[in-house]
């Protein structure tokens, strides 16, 4: 038997009718797949919060003024916001990254200094980043992925906290699926419909502007923002270390759907832990294919629906791990 | 302002956009509202496991023999089974119910002596229970959830184990929701489809052998099990002692629908925590309008779902609890 026969067949003598763990089963036969065991473990779980300024919240693209970038970081770094409280309960550890915010930040033993800009261009303007600027964001995203490998960590989420990168990820999307920029458009983090249509218009007229080509870090330069392309570098990283990933919301899957253009494979690591409310997700996600495991209308963001849907992530290993067999308890199976 | 206000008004001033947590900000706000605070507590969650045999698994309604209950309540009682990685890994008190098994158990710390008889009558032939046993098998379940109650449980989720279960569960669904017999059955514990035809039509027979009234005891005597029995006792006193209720699958739930009829304001109390793969269960929860936080095709019982859900009810109450608000943490609200 091959390792996915192997599992399958352990999973099949657990003291439960066949296939009753549903989506469980589903997600402990691709851990032990990534991990190649039969046993598998999770390790030290770690999400990275990856914050940055993007130059489009000037245009009036979020309800919220971009200086909330800022204080949201300084609120993950006083354990108030919502992902520290998700983090603590489920024993994830969270490290924050200044991936490009305008502002400057103390040190912090829970803040990792990256800055690759204080915040992108306004793409009404110009492209968000220099191609440079994209790589040494995709690079350090990377690195840092490595950095937890080698702490002994073996299963990452990526988080995310930018006011205005709702905007980057739908440019984003747009650009890679194919889908009219308009469809692209959800309400971020509150709009009022004529908020809505403002932000829509807005992003019409950037994806008007900039004629890229296919080129995933010519998109990715163009409409990105510093935490989206860390991310980018982030998942490529995870896949090559054969860690498991675990794929937030919007925003993260638009990381995603730029990793996944440079190396398709990378989908064999991600587990997807939420279908968010952001309309335009569902649609990404059809892209992937994917079928995430919650859809509990969530659109915050930081990697939340990562880390609410860790604990039956390891649901799916531990029954594979520690429910008896048929044989092992003397429970009759089918007649 | 009330205390539906006054959560809310706590939940509304969370730095996150607002609504932005989904069903976690509902799950927060009835948590709230059923303990009457805006800080409510979370204490000593209990799973309690009611297993029964079934007359009717004479009849060939299971592809499992009868003899599986009693190996399977062993298997609880060894730590083998789901339900007993589920409650350990997320720190929810396990305590198996012999309600009916028609087998004796040696004493087990961790299981509770209850039995009304052994197993019920063949409902092909008579009433599966006499009102007597009804009604004796009712009044022990409530007394069994007031003695988790005495010992600080504030949050109890029950589950069950019993051959020929689905069977009962099946009936008692048609009786209450006035919906032909053939669409209340499912695969159960996994038929082949000749095995799914013959449990229809003994399901057939047996509801054209019994013509009940419309009285909710009388229904549940004539159709059901020892274990549904004491679960629809559990479901009354849990909400007389304005405890959470975390509602698992198609036989829970089916318990439910008769508690629901003796007393409507049961639902209140009742979060529930997944939908069921096996088909009726979405009716069922269609009937009670309800909306599970869970659709992961899990179709095994034992109070599985409720045991893999209950993370995310307790992120609902940590998040209320321990975010910062705007003011705290001096984040801008929106523009």
């Amino acid at each position: 038997m091959n390792i996915t026969e192997q599992i399958q067949h352990k999973i099949n003598n657990k003291t439960k009718p066949l296939g009753s763990l549903g989506i469980l089963e589903q997600i402990a036969l691709q851990i032990g797949e990534i991990q190649n065991t039969t046993s598998p473990e999770l390790k030290n779980p770690t999400i990275l919060v990856f914050a940055a300024d993007h130059g489009l919240s000037e245009a009036g693209v979020s309800p919220f003024p971009k200086e909330v970038t800022y204080q949201m970081v300084l609120n993950f770094l006083g354990n108030g916001a919502a992902i520290n409280v998700f983090s603590k309960q489920n024993d994830i550890n969270l490290k924050v990254v200044d991936a490009g915010v305008d502002a400057d930040f103390k040190n912090n033993p829970n803040l990792i200094h990256a800055k690759i800009a204080n915040g992108t261009k306004n793409i009404l303007e110009k492209s968000a980043m220099t191609i440079d600027e994209c790589n040494k964001a995709i690079k350090t995203g990377g690195d840092l992925v490595k950095q937890q490998h080698e702490n002994g960590c073996n299963i990452i989420g990526f988080g995310e906290m930018g006011i205005g990168n709702t905007s980057s990820a739908s440019l984003l999307m747009s650009k890679i699926t194919n889908i009219n920029i308009e469809d692209c458009v959800g309400n971020g983090t509150g709009h009022n419909p004529e908020g809505l249509q403002r932000k829509k218009e807005i992003l019409k007229q950037a994806i008007d502007k900039h004629q890229t080509d296919d080129n995933a870090i010519n998109i990715l330069s163009t409409f990105g923002g510093y935490e989206i392309a860390m991310m980018t570098g982030a998942f490529l990283k995870a896949t090559e270390l054969e860690m498991i990933i675990l794929v937030d919301g919007f925003i993260v899957t638009s990381a995603l759907l730029i990793a996944h253009k440079i190396n398709p494979s990378v989908l064999k690591n991600c587990i997807f832990t939420h279908t968010s409310n952001e309309q335009g997700h569902t649609k990404m996600l059809n892209h992937l294919n994917a079928k995430p495991i919650l859809s509990l209308d969530l659109r915050l963001g930081e990697g939340t629906g990562a880390a609410i849907a860790y604990p039956i992530v390891k649901s799916a290993v531990n029954f594979l791990n520690q429910m008896a067999s048929f044989e092992d308890a003397g429970v009759s199976n089918k007649e």
